[in-house]
C-alpha cells in the first residue's frame, strides 16, 4: 500500500490521530539505551515497537538527523525503514526553493527517501510547492499556522483585505488542492485559532503540532474537529510521547501514555 | 580567519561582488567530466579552481546534494573543504522551524558543516532565526524577497499598513541586527522592486540571486548600488556560469565568464 491518502484515512477510520514525532535528541533519552551501539536507532526502534499499534503516524524531524552528519541521516533512512508500511511518514523538513530547487527537494524526500509526506513552507509561493504536488500519492502539509510564539511575527500580520497572513495562505491551499494531495500544519496551542478556522479546512488533511510540551489541549481538539464534523486529522506529539520516562521502564510508561491519549480520543466517538 | 564578516568585507572591497552558485546538476555537467570517478565532486573543484581568483563567495545548494542521499552529503562537504578559507561560504538551505529545532539545524550547518552563512525562511518568526543569530561571527541570510514568479503569492501581500509582507520582514530583520550579523536574500530580476527598498538596506549584508538565467542585469544592480552609495552586496550567479559550456573548454569558458562580470562591476567603480 504505497497511497498516502488511504493511510491516513485508515488511521483516522480508526480513531488513530496521534502522530508520534521521532526528534529524537539523545541527550534526553534513557540511560539504558544510551549504551547501545547505535542509541538513537536503538531508541526510535523501541518508540515504534511500542506504539506501532495505536499511532496514525510518524514524523521525522530532519534537523535532529542532519544535525548528525551523514550518520544522521543513515539513522533517518534505517528509522524509517522501521515503520509498519501501512502506517502514514511525515518527512518534517518544511522545505521551500524555487522551482528547480524544489524538484530536487521533491526527488529526496518522496523517490529518495520514500516518505509518505512532507512539511512545506509557503513563503516563496506556489512555485515552491509545486513539484510536490506534482506527487499525486503522496501528501504535502504546507505551514499555515505554527504553534510557537513567534507566529505573531508575520503570519498573524493582518492584510489588506483584513484577513490573517495565514488565513491567505489557508485559502491558496485549497485552491492548489485539485489532486487531494494537499495538507496544512495548524499549530494548536489556541484552541479559538482551530474554532475560527477549521470551517475553511474542507478536504484538507491537518497535522496539528501543539500538544504535549507546547500546552495544546488534545480533548480540545478532538471536541472542535468533532462539533465541525471532520476527521482528517493527525495530531502530533513529540517530546511528552519520546521523554515520558527516562527508567528501564520507558518502553511500557510509552506505551502506557500513546494509549492514554488514544483513550481521550475514543471518548469522543 | 573565521569570521563571516571580514571575508565579506574584504571581497566587495575588492570589486567582488559575484556569488558562484553550485547548483551542480549531473545532467547538465560536460560529458568529458561525467567520465570520472566522482563527476559532482570534480565539477566543482574545476569550478572552483577556475573561479576562486574572482568570486566573491560561494554558496552551496543543499537540495542538490541532499538529492543524492548520504553520498551526496559527502559531497557537499568535500567541495566546502575546496573553497579557500578567505573566501565567504554560503549554506543555502533556506531553513525554518521552531527554537529547539531551528538551534538542530544551526548546529548542523554552522558547527557540523562549518559555513560562514546560511539562508533562512522567515515565516515562523524570529524564533526560527535567532538560534542561528546566537552565532555573531556567521552572517545569517533571511529571505525578503525571492526571485521566483510566485513571490508574489505571500511575499507582495500588501498589509493593513499598506506596505507589501517583504518590506515587513526587512523591517523586521533591520530590528534583529544588533550584532551586525543579518543579511538579506532580496530578489533582482526587477531592478524597480530593488531602487524602491535600497534605502532601508542600511548595514544588512545582501545576497542578490536573478542574474543570468532567470534575467535579471548585472549592470543595473552595480549601478543601483553605487548610486546609493552602498556595497555590501553579493550577486548570485548559478546556471549562468556553470553551464557556459559543455565542451573540453568549460575551465577556460568559466574564467573567462566570470572575469567578463567583475569587468563590468568594475566599469563601474
Amino acid at each position: 500500500m504505497n497511497n498516502a491518502q488511504i493511510k491516513f484515512e485508515n488511521a483516522v477510520k480508526n480513531n488513530k490521530h496521534i502522530c508520534v514525532g521521532l526528534d529524537t535528541d539523545i541527550n534526553k533519552i534513557p540511560d539504558y539505551i544510551k549504551k547501545y551501539n547505535n542509541p538513537i536507532l536503538e531508541f526510535n526502534k523501541i518508540v515504534i515497537e511500542h506504539t506501532k499499534e495505536f499511532a496514525g503516524s510518524y514524523k521525522l524531524n530532519f534537523a535532529f538527523y542532519e544535525s548528525l552528519g551523514n550518520q544522521g541521516m543513515k539513522i533517518l533512512e534505517d528509522s524509517l525503514k522501521l515503520i509498519p508500511s501501512n502506517i502514514l511518514t511525515i518527512g518534517d523538513a518544511k522545505r521551500g526553493d524555487i522551482g528547480n530547487t524544489s524538484q530536487m527537494y521533491a526527488k529526496s524526500i518522496y523517490d529518495s527517501f520514500n516518505f509518505d509526506s512532507v512539511t512545506l513552507n509557503p513563503y516563496m509561493g506556489i512555485d515552491s510547492v509545486e513539484p510536490f504536488l506534482d506527487y499525486h500519492n503522496k501528501i504535502s502539509f504546507v505551514l499555515v499556522l505554527t504553534s510557537n510564539k513567534s507566529a505573531n511575527d508575520f503570519e498573524k500580520l493582518i492584510l489588506d483585505n483584513g484577513k490573517y497572513l495565514y488565513q491567505n495562505v489557508l485559502d491558496k491551499v485549497n485552491n492548489w488542492n485539485n489532486n487531494n494531495n494537499c495538507g496544512i500544519v495548524f499549530g494548536a496551542t489556541n484552541i479559538d485559532e482551530l474554532k475560527m478556522n477549521i470551517s475553511n479546512f474542507n478536504n484538507l488533511y491537518v497535522l496539528l503540532p501543539g500538544v504535549g510540551a507546547q500546552g495544546g489541549s488534545l480533548e480540545e481538539i478532538v471536541k472542535t474537529y468533532k462539533e465541525a464534523g471532520l476527521n482528517r486529522y493527525q495530531v502530533n506529539v513529540s517530546r511528552a510521547l519520546l521523554y515520558c520516562d527516562s527508567s528501564n521502564n520507558f518502553p511500557s510508561k510509552l506505551n502506557e501514555t500513546i494509549r492514554n491519549y488514544n483513550k481521550i480520543i475514543e471518548s469522543f466517538s
